[in-house]
């Protein structure tokens, strides 16, 4: 009885706040969505009047904030604002009031309320992150009409359901500059992610300037790498935006570059140790037998853990398949002497020793799943990256981590480098379905965006991050009910637009990539294609590894392709509707007719090497839609035509210049349509 | 008798030589164009096999512009290098020789030869500079067709005019973070520009860090300054392009941020200092006769000198009208007992006692043209930036230097920030028709073109200094004689496009400023309007100062719009042509035809407060238009039809929203031209 009254409950607060979400995420574009939203019948208007004030002057994260908030309002409205910065011993129109200042830790409190009304807004919080968290709130409630900008009237409450919401970034693979990270960081500060997780070293490149070990950079970098100053940059930068940097050391494996350094430490002599060129996993390995590489790692953490104040370090660990410990008759002896029977024992001998130098150190030890064997002690951090696709049970190596005991944080899903939708990674849910207890609940922290750069560079990383991060930044700061598809995509476009605001390159690059593809000629038929085009998934592109190296060009047809191409996004969802009856066939005429004459004025361009391979995709896109658009309008189709528009479909399937078409079911829909409506047998 | 012959020879060598730049600059957009080309029937395929290598390998300037050569020709074509690094003790496909490598000074020799055969590149040079000079000449030598890419066969002696080739960068008005600096420098690298200016403080904003007076940046840059790491990372980026760099210190005027900081060294008691907001010229000022200053001073140089190895070192010096010193009567005492009659004179002491703080350091002073004064020593350095417009006779305040025996650097003619047309800048010759010595001559440094930053942000910055600083390079590098204005302008377009592969922003912003104007929404009729407009010039814009803060919106229309509009070029140069009985009639068409419709639909924005400000100008465009069009296409037009375009042009004529219409000529020409032959009195 009692269960029945409490699911009743439950059910009708659950459907009044599916009502709430649905009735103003359709006017809000607001992302990550908060917690508890309330309208009221206020409007502030955004004037030159004004001005902002915070309740203590000593936190300069919200000082930052605010005049970051500033400069953002009046670049965004085009308000000429008197104040420029915030007022001192004054109330302004916009007063933020918090009451302590946070260490910026696992355990910060980033709860705030937001209250907007006709003249005034205030912003309350706990702590100062909570604090900017709210100002990004309300820089995201900006709303107009044709003769003003104003804030409309809400109430809201909101607080975090995960407190690690990441992204990480490769800067090994390809290197990433300081004003990429900055940029990034910026607009993952604007959708409230809290973790900067910097995969720092890897087989293609050692990135962090080391005054012990020099010649990790000398050596080991190709002169790409970060300075210990401009480190402490970064992470003072992430700090006033209240994000934390984690860095990442990946060892004993992805260690081409240490070792080319330092061949010393392998575990192959004799090995003629380089900076790898290609993607992949390789065999350079650290030798967990030897003294001198507890020392060099042990120097190099106590040099690097005095860069990055946070708690938490990250050794990598994945992926090491001890090929070279094989070879190794020491290794093999010492596994034996130590009762080492696998690789992984070895391994583990390896990561508990770490974990010593690095508790030491007043570090917690992170590592991918891979470190988490029977003997590791729960004290360390497992990062989740396997699951159902790699052969794991439901809920992959995340439940499993919580359940033994160790904290744990999920990427596996979050894969943005696999090229996959939006939507993909929006409806993985680091829990789902499944049960715990609040403590094994309170051990899962959070997850992780990746973007590993083995195809990226820093013309393209924005538009491998985003927009997609900023849907994945929702599943991780929302409610699990907050998962209305279509709703986020509307609200994605908004968030994506404003991410120009910040640097952001995601959307403005391509015209650089295509301008640059043509010899400066019209880019209009190319971002036609690139419109229904996307570039290869799931490492489909670079196969084996050896197709791109390191510096081969990635300003291709392909990098200038994104995720969830726009017109074949409505294109797909148009066709879906029509064939099931709903009538969208003037937009799907539209379309069709856009790419039926799109080949034409791609003919028109002077060839070169970069654009003729895209010839042969164009021209059948064209004649594609011509024969679709001919059967949609007259209603009637020949069986010719329905073979010959077949044939086009099966060509267009298979991948072009590392990229595929994104319309392809949708053409298959239709042809079938037009053969089952207007085929005529007599014909 | 001889004197006849020599001229004969002379002039026969002159119209050779301008035969073959005419000929060969329509063949090859380089830029600046070289002392003397030769073809060959010579191609050099562009290929995956391509390797590079240098006679040693101790230049790290030569590796790193051999690497970012590789990078950029892979990326320009396409082509998946085997090699992506310089060849260690191989000889390569193309090879780089240099005797000697250079300190980076004012005699640092900068000529290359360039020789392409079919399958070997050589560039030979006398120091490294000449060398990576003579990469950048190669890259922009790439030429393809429809199924290579190739260097045409060619051989290139090249050296340059001036040996002063620089550019200014403000970055106290708006200050630009260090990838802006960097950027820009590569671009300047690109065109073989050799010093980088570098204005560091200012009313503004003090951007250096100091270790010594530390509250500068604490209390006088509002959290916006280079760190000591910073600049030398900068001064080490630029030295390895083979840039100097020349910091700026900008005193006694111009010191409202260093006297914001330490007011004691303020000449006037119990003044409020404070950062400036507005832009102009302010009274703040140093007191010259204070002991304190100079020890400031000292310690202050001794600091920033240490960060910048260049012999010159600039200290502003410009625009101090004394005000204050008027007003202290301490100043006026002090001026009587050391018998210094005019301000001018008080300068001049404070100037020789810089100077000797300065070259005690190993430094050379360098000054804006109000430091040449009787009494200065000639051993300063007059930076010339008045001219005929500031009153002063023919050749300006650089004739006169150079005539009083002091270095001298032009920037008189190349202020890039009053927004005029790349022909004004080009065809101010630093030396004209007047005649010098030998010695005179060789004082006359070079030039500088200066971008004063009160109307530019890090969004802007490089579409107002790009691509027209290209152009003033080659006034700088190239003869005299190369002055063809039409084909600098076609070779220019080559240039600007090829500077968005080094990251320049100066074409790809602008969509994101319009974006930004329309809340993402279609920005064609916003581009066809950007295309015809110009923003305001000479200083219109953000008149007496107040107009815009430091802190107001530079995202606005004007912002998006750049000198040299492309389609009123175009247009002007079309009815020009036109008026003239030259048959450009389609063209004219053409143009009048899109933008008699572009307001239909530039009204199909959903407006706000960003667009509305264009309304009229949109409408009036297209009505007048509208009404030209008429009037060719039917040759008649009637009397009404004349007064209302006539009044239409002069509304048009009107600035609105900072812009200027750039068509206004032609549309006059236009509307007389249909008067004269296309009206009919009977009608």
């Amino acid at each position: 009885m009692k269960k029945i009254i409490l699911l009743i409950v439950f059910t009708g607060m659950l459907s009044k706040w599916s009502y709430t979400q649905s009735s103003l995420s359709s006017k809000y574009d607001l992302m990550p969505w908060p917690k508890e939203i309330k309208e009221n019948s206020a409007k502030f208007i955004i004037n030159s009047d004004i001005t902002i004030s915070t309740n203590t002057e000593n936190s300069k994260r919200v000082r930052n904030a605010a005049i970051s908030f500033l400069r953002r309002l009046s670049n965004r409205t085009g308000v000429f604002l008197k104040e420029g910065f915030p007022l001192k011993n004054k109330k302004g129109s916009i007063h933020i009031a918090f009451d302590s200042i946070s260490d910026l830790n696992i355990k910060t409190d980033e709860s705030y309320t937001l209250k907007i009304e006709d003249s005034i807004i205030e912003i309350s919080a706990k702590t100062d992150i909570g604090a900017i968290r709210g100002l990004q709130t309300l820089l995201q409630l900006t709303k107009h009409n044709a003769s003003e900008y104003f804030f409309p009237g809400v109430t809201i409450t909101d607080t975090p359901r995960f407190v690690w919401r990441g992204l990480m970034i490769d800067a090994s693979r390809h290197f990433q500059p300081v004003n990429v990270i900055k940029r990034n960081l910026d607009a993952m500060a604007s959708v409230k992610m809290n973790v900067f997780h910097w995969h720092l070293t890897d087989d293609q490149g050692f990135r962090i300037e080391s005054k012990v070990y020099p010649k990790l950079q000398e050596l080991a970098s190709d002169g790409l790498y970060y300075t210990q100053e401009q480190i402490k940059d970064v992470v003072d930068y992430a700090n006033h935006l209240g994000i934390r940097v984690i860095p990442e050391i990946d060892v004993p494996g992805h260690a081409s570059a240490i070792l080319t350094a330092y061949p010393e430490l392998g575990s192959k002599t004799g090995y003629n140790y380089t900076i790898e060129r290609y993607s992949g996993i390789f065999d350079p390995t650290l030798n967990p037998t030897k003294d001198i590489t507890y020392e060099f790692l042990e120097n190099l953490f106590k040099e690097v853990t005095r860069l990055f104040p946070d708690e938490y370090f990250h050794i990598g660990g994945d992926e090491n398949e001890g090929k070279h410990w094989n070879e190794n008759q020491d290794i093999q002896t010492f596994k034996q002497k130590h009762k080492l029977k696998t690789n992984h024992d070895l391994q583990t001998y390896f990561n508990i020793k770490l974990e010593k130098i690095l508790n030491a150190l007043g570090k917690k030890l992170m590592g991918w799943d891979e470190i988490m064997t029977p003997d590791m002690p729960t004290t360390a951090v497992i990062h989740s990256w396997r699951g159902k696709n790699e052969g794991l049970p439901d809920g992959g190596s995340l439940i499993t981590a919580a359940k033994k005991g160790y904290q744990t944080v999920l990427s596996n899903g979050y894969y943005i480098d696999r090229m996959l939708s939006v939507e993909h990674h929006y409806t993985v849910d680091p829990i789902g379905d499944i049960q715990l207890t609040n403590k094994e609940r309170s051990r899962i922290l959070g997850g992780e965006a990746t973007m590993w750069s083995e195809l990226v560079t820093p013309q393209t990383i924005d538009s491998r991050i985003w927009p997609r991060t900023a849907a994945i930044s929702e599943r991780f700061w929302s409610a699990k009910t907050v998962n209305d598809i279509e709703n986020m995509k509307k609200r994605l476009r908004t968030v994506s637009f404003n991410l120009e605001e910040l640097g952001l390159t995601h959307i403005k690059n391509r015209a650089v990539i295509l301008r640059g593809m043509t010899n400066n000629q019209d880019i209009a038929s190319l971002i036609t294609l690139a419109n229904i085009c996307e570039p290869l998934k799931v490492y489909q592109r670079n196969k084996g590894g050896i197709e791109y190296k390191t510096y081969s060009p990635f300003n291709l047809f392909a990098d200038a392709c994104v995720v969830d191409a726009k017109d074949a996004l409505e294109f797909n969802h148009a066709v879906s509707s029509y064939v099931e009856g709903s009538n969208h066939e003037d937009q799907i005429i539209s379309y069709l007719r856009l790419w039926s004459k799109n080949h034409d004025r791609f003919s028109q361009l002077q060839k070169n090497p970069k654009i003729t391979p895209l010839n042969t995709l164009s021209e059948n896109i064209s004649e594609g839609s011509n024969r679709l658009l001919k059967a949609i309008q007259s209603k009637h189709i020949s069986k010719e035509n329905i073979a010959a528009i077949k044939n086009l479909i099966t060509i267009l399937n298979s991948p072009v210049a590392d990229v595929e078409v994104a319309i392809i079911n949708a053409l298959n829909k239709l042809v079938t349509f037009c053969q089952t409506h207007f085929y005529k047998n007599n014909n």
